[in-house]
């Protein structure tokens, strides 16, 4: 169940189709009739009487869609001219490199960035290590560490075939924000061993973003890094996702009027993201919150930071706003969910609770993972630590890139989308400011690339 | 005396300067009467009699540099507009960065390359481990490792400071042979902790570069992490040194008819560069070398290895063709010079002996470092092992690559120009085919790419 996401098949199929009123749609509809969704539909080329499109289809897994192969194939109208798996066309090569930012046309060029020039550049950081900032990439470079043991939600598949994920997350980093991620994959589950090694080779980097490392060794690993290292160290998956939680809440809040601080916070899971949840919501000064888990260590973690524990049903009842975080598809009941609730029911694909179902079942509101994905926080939170040079990502830099999200989201949706680009530079600048203010940062006076 | 290419002083004047036969040529001489050398010359912009000219001048340190300026600023028929610190300009920022090989121009592009789509890939690398070769990066991306203990010529002066040789490094991987260079520094001088370090972290690279890390410590890291990992690991001061004198030694022996393999090779220096050399030479057949150092570590491992030590005179009575990397400039008095002795005097800036010295001394041949930059050696080399998928960079490999570069070196050169950009590639083919025939290669199959 849990790797269902992992088998949705997304194929381009490329078509021969009639260019008549009626021929797509009809096609699509078919299709859609057999458990096909579509991503986009492009047109390859125009003949005299039809098209060839190109056509994205995601299907639940990959025997459906050989078998919707077949059914295209018999098809009167439509010719299958060939199916791409567009997923490992994308992945040819990997999604990230490391590049030159410098020229080289001649070798008086060579001279300036190799030998000789660059002995002079180290001297001088070696005279002024400050300097190290401004003429080399560590300030602008964070490494993406993961251990491979909580690879979205496919579970522990090892660092090596969690790449695609970590490469992910540095195109992003580098589409959105203009920071250079490296991936650091560490092939053990052991937090000493991982901490050893990221604190031998801190000194590369401007940041740490440790990435689906499973609960609860993550914990420590981040707490023990954070306290080791001057940079900035950050678990995604309890913080980044946090962040975007808080800024879909403090929008429900505001549609619906809800004093956010006084309002009973129900949290279903207590691992990487709801102890992440917890604890940001108690910064923001959210004063109740229930929660409940299977694992004993999770709960004494979320006691230890003031939070109740109870039953599933106890967290219903006593909750306004409940944020369900297990992994655990179709969990909440709907007899459980309580007239005018709040119901964020985030595991993807599938959520504890479909939201038409909490809708129905009295829900004053619903919503499932799609709208909270972390992407919306991390590149920014990053840029704006590394422009602050700050020493760690705070609350109040958390909360500040929360506030920025929720208030850039369009009416009537809880967070904008991940592809708006100003997005991303307004976090960064609401983070800086943040991180100067609070006065985690080595310098006071800022950086000037 | 070490540090002087250190301080040896690039920058770019702006002056204003008349446009007639015989103006530039008279403030060229002045300025090389002062010591100055000259990188490029070129035009900003052209007056009416007067043209503003960019001039790249090479002082031996900063001091000079300012008197320099002040002279010129004392020429009644030069205007010096300004100065500027063309090596800082050049590094602002860093010379390189993590960029996305896939863009993102919609959201259906994202649902391909991070999450859901990217799920459908881990799982199948988690099922198919191999396919991490073709859908990630991480075969074409090589760690360069230093902990900064031996920079440049410039020795210990920390991993942070030698960066910017690092970035250099990556920023010719990159323009010279499409592979992604990542900088690791580690702060650290413990042979161990550096071996952790990389052995933690290696499932994220197809190759180890070791860098910049002194002798001794630097043999004991590269052969342990040689034997702990399956991919390339190679310290790039000994061995792709190494590669280049060999490539020389070619075109010497060929210039001058002789047989290298029944030479008398003496080297002086027995540090990183110097065991290199004792080893490829040996692996390519030479029978006698004779070896000097002052370290008594160094000479027992030139023994171990096969080698006849002895003292400097020692080693210029018996060798035909001597190669020297003490760092020690001036190091060996003409006086030791023998008739149609072949000198390569290699320490940067300045040599243990000007070719002119050697040449008026008797030698039949002299040169300097100049010709032997390694820069020629390891794009190649790492490019070629990465194609093959090679487990270790042999020594048939490394012969592979100097025969390489000195058949392309133009007539009457040692060796071929670095930004010859043909040149990579046919020693990256060298190579690789080298390693498919040792079978020191992870799979029969080539990687396609």
């Amino acid at each position: 169940m849990k790797h269902e996401i992992g088998r949705r098949c997304i194929k381009r199929m490329r078509i021969r189709i009639a260019d008549a009123p009626g021929a797509l749609g009809a096609f699509i509809t078919r299709l859609g009739e057999l458990g096909v969704r579509f991503g986009e539909i492009t047109t390859a080329s125009i003949g005299r009487s039809s098209r060839v499109r190109d056509v994205d289809a995601i299907a639940p897994d990959e025997t459906t869609f050989d078998r919707i192969c077949d059914e295209v194939r018999a098809m009167a109208d439509v010719e299958l001219l060939g199916v791409t798996d567009v997923v490992r066309e994308r992945h040819v090569g990997g999604k990230i490199a490391t590049r030159s930012r410098v020229e080289l046309r001649s070798l008086d060029d060579l001279g300036i960035v190799y030998t000789p020039g660059v002995a002079s550049m180290c001297l001088q950081i070696a005279d002024e290590p400050e300097l190290a900032s401004r003429y080399t990439a560590i300030a602008n470079t964070v490494a993406i560490v993961t251990n491979g043991t909580a690879i979205l939600g496919l579970g522990d598949i090892g660092p090596v075939a969690g790449m695609p994920v970590m490469e992910g997350k540095a195109a992003l980093f580098d589409l959105l924000a203009g920071v250079s991620g490296v991936p650091i994959l560490i092939d053990s589950k052991d937090p000493q061993l991982i901490i050893n090694a990221v604190t031998a080779i801190a000194p590369t980097f401007g940041a740490i973003k440790l990435e689906d490392i499973r609960a609860p060794e993550c914990f420590e690993i981040e707490e023990r890094l954070d306290h080791a290292l001057d940079i900035p160290v950050l678990h995604d998956d309890q913080h980044g996702t946090a962040v975007v939680v808080l800024a879909a809440l403090i929008n429900i809040a505001r549609t619906r009027h809800l004093n956010l601080r006084r309002t009973a916070v129900g949290i279903v899971g207590l691992g990487a993201a709801g102890s992440g949840i917890q604890r940001l919501l108690t910064a923001f000064g959210v004063q109740t919150i229930h929660g409940v888990d299977i694992n004993p260590d999770m709960i004494a973690r979320f006691e230890g930071f003031g939070g109740h524990s109870t039953d599933l049903p106890g967290v219903m009842a006593a909750a306004d706003v409940v944020i369900a975080t297990t992994g655990v598809p179709g969990l909440i009941a709907p007899e459980l969910v309580r007239p005018q609730q709040v119901i964020l029911a985030l595991s993807n694909p599938d959520p504890e609770i479909d939201p038409e179902t909490a809708l129905a079942a009295g829900a004053a509101f619903a919503a499932d993972g799609k709208a909270v994905n972390n992407a919306l926080a991390f590149p920014g939170l990053f840029r704006g630590a590394l422009d602050a040079r700050a020493t760690r990502i705070n609350d109040a830099m958390k909360i500040a890139a929360a506030n920025k999200i929720a208030n850039r989201a369009p009416d009537g949706e809880l967070t904008p989308p991940i592809l708006d680009r100003d997005l991303h530079g307004a976090v960064a600048a609401a983070v800086r400011e943040a991180a100067l203010t609070s006065g985690d940062v080595r310098y006071s006076r800022r950086l000037e690339v």
